[in-house]
């Protein structure tokens, strides 16, 4: 293997889920739904797909797309973006990082992550060669160190990285906290990467889009995916706006990491961002429905359950059980108890700084919450 | 954009399917057949959809791709591979050559390509760092030029890029080509990626699989995809075959790359790799046909066509027409003629050398390739 990704492993959603299913344990790791997405989107496929719509698609996006990205971009921002010219298309979003950290970052420039970080930031970053730096988002809240970003940002920094919601801990970043970010940046001269695929999960705020602050879209990627909204993990459609200048690096990357992203998806996910309000608005309800049931079943567990704003997560501290990190609690979990959780240490520079932490998804049917629930009840 | 990117350009391929929209010429550029994939594989993706398969595949592929992988290549070569260690899962060929070099190449490694070649080799190992050679094939028969390859192979060799069936020529490697480059290889612990995406479209002698030749396959990844044997260019799956210890580097770049790769899609590919062999056999009389009509035609427009044994496409010399290079005659084709082909300079580290070559495919239904001929008798 080569010395950019010598020191990643297996992802661990991916150990994860395998040891779900080797232990037959209920899966409350890694984030894909155990319900299947809308039939209208499902009907598009289908229909792309009869319809011929099976050869290469335009590198950056089918036109149809495009457009639809646009619109909705406009709708939640009241941004106008060239679906032509600021849109790239690519196979979810985890292409888009890798292009957006390919296509526009050198090797020794320094870019900023808050931890605890989505897994692939880091790795990406790693293949691009950044000097990475991290800045820890502790509980109970999560909330910025703003002096601690302030000590770390400087006229050195090529790029910050921000996801809102946030995963793991279903943080939203809020006005103020974008708003100094974005004013630091400014006067750095720093690139906003900002991660938003859980944009319509957000629970008890508005979900803020970094671009839409002043004079911040000039210097934003905003990156976002179909699977988290419409419940098709699978289908690996995401992408990425920026600004032209932007744009054309990311697109680089992207014409040779994939070329081009599965044509009859990316119609059916032109006609899945065109749903009406009321499909977001159902997606919430029944998701503040499948939180409360995670959410009261940990409480009632004993676990210390943080505040979760947007995201399909929860984080909580285990150390009522007695376990001495994060993974030891997480294979306890397993084995004993027949549940699976996200450990969060390898999501820190700092492993230590996850050992207390661990993550679950409610993004299962309420059945499968509720058993989840039963078994740490009984066996914990 | 960075500075591992910077001397790209838009994809040519992108720019000419572009170009041919633009001007309403007749196709004959970018690989993408014009006619639709076959029923049963359609009606495999359909039933993927319609059953639920909608969520995040397994990072390596789903266990019954791996499985079909393993098993069409044991038929067409004898090599019995494991399908969970040996097989990875990506989205197109693209990908699992960007996987391969950013997942085994180390900055300053010297890795070797055959010129002309495909445009993503070289900018993967640009994003990978690895200091480029190449050797030139060159027409009438595009023969490797062994004593230049056993001059510029060496111990510094990490790895050496071989692609057969070969695009954009057409050329096949014979077996004593490919024994001579394996013996080179033991000899100076070299690795071989071997680009086999046309493998089912061998017309004038079988395709040979590196992987097959003795001693090769622990030094050897095959990549291949789905995308050119059943006509459905725009599903983008593809696939990376290789011992365990180079499986693991693949499978961390495609990690962070892509993640996984469309659930849906791959169970239909599944399905499609079971094809009985009668569906090659039709492919390739179908082609066969297909080619006739081109390669007759061009000849006899008047120009120079150099034999193509396999892939959709063929070389051919344009200099009959008296244009200064490839991309002015690839322009004039466009404006004069309405047909589009692919200029090849930007296909050599040394532009020149391509500068009186130009790409015809055949992957076009017959009429389509009898218009083209006729615009270019009536035209040129
Ligand atoms: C691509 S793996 C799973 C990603 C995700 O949504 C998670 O954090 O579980
Ligand atoms: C991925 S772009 C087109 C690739 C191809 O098959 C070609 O060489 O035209």
């Amino acid at each position: 293997v080569a010395k950019r990704l010598e020191k990643f492993k297996t992802t661990i959603f991916t150990q994860m889920s395998m040891l779900a299913i080797k232990h037959g344990a209920i899966n409350l790791g890694q984030g894909f739904p155990n319900f299947d997405g809308p039939e209208f989107v499902k009907e598009a496929a289908i229909h792309a797909v009869k319809d011929g719509k099976n050869q290469y698609a335009r590198g950056y996006g089918v036109p149809d797309l495009n457009a639809a990205v646009a619109a909705r971009f406009e709708k939640d921002t009241g941004l106008v973006v060239d679906p032509e010219k600021e849109i790239t298309v690519t196979s979810g979003c985890t292409e888009a990082i890798a292009a957006t950290m390919l296509g526009l970052i050198n090797p020794g420039d320094e870019v900023l992550l808050f931890a605890p970080f989505y897994d692939s930031y880091e790795a990406t970053l790693s293949m691009a060669g950044a000097k990475i730096k991290s800045i820890t988002l502790r509980p109970p809240d999560f909330s910025v160190p703003i002096d601690e970003l302030k000590s770390v940002i400087s006229k050195n920094t090529r790029a910050i990285l921000i996801n809102t919601p946030h995963n793991p801990t279903g943080k939203m970043f809020t006005r103020e906290e974008l708003s100094v970010i974005a004013s630091l940046c400014i006067e750095n001269d720093v690139l906003v990467f900002t991660d938003e695929v859980y944009d319509k999960l957000a629970f008890e705020m508005d979900h803020i889009s970094m671009a839409s602050l002043p004079g911040m879209y000039e210097r934003t990627i905003t990156l976002n995916s179909l699977g988290k909204t419409f419940s098709l993990t699978g289908w690996k459609i995401g992408w990425a706006i920026a600004p032209p200048h932007l744009t054309w690096g990311v697109r680089q990357a992207h014409s040779f990491l994939t070329f081009a992203t599965s044509t009859p998806m990316q119609y059916a996910a032109a006609t899945a961002l065109r749903a009406p309000d009321s499909y977001y608005e159902e997606l919430k309800t029944d998701y503040m429905a499948k939180k409360a049931i995670l959410v009261d079943g940990l409480k009632a567990v004993g676990f210390i359950v943080y505040p979760s704003s947007g995201t399909y997560f929860v984080m909580v501290d285990h150390t009522p059980f007695g376990l001495e990190n994060d993974v030891a609690f997480c294979e306890y979990l397993i084995k004993e108890v027949g549940v699976v959780a996200i450990p969060t240490s390898v999501f820190y520079l700092n492993p230590e700084d996850g050992k207390n932490l661990v993550r679950f998804t409610f993004c299962k049917d309420e059945e499968t919450l509720r058993s989840a629930v039963d078994r740490m009840k009984e066996r914990l």
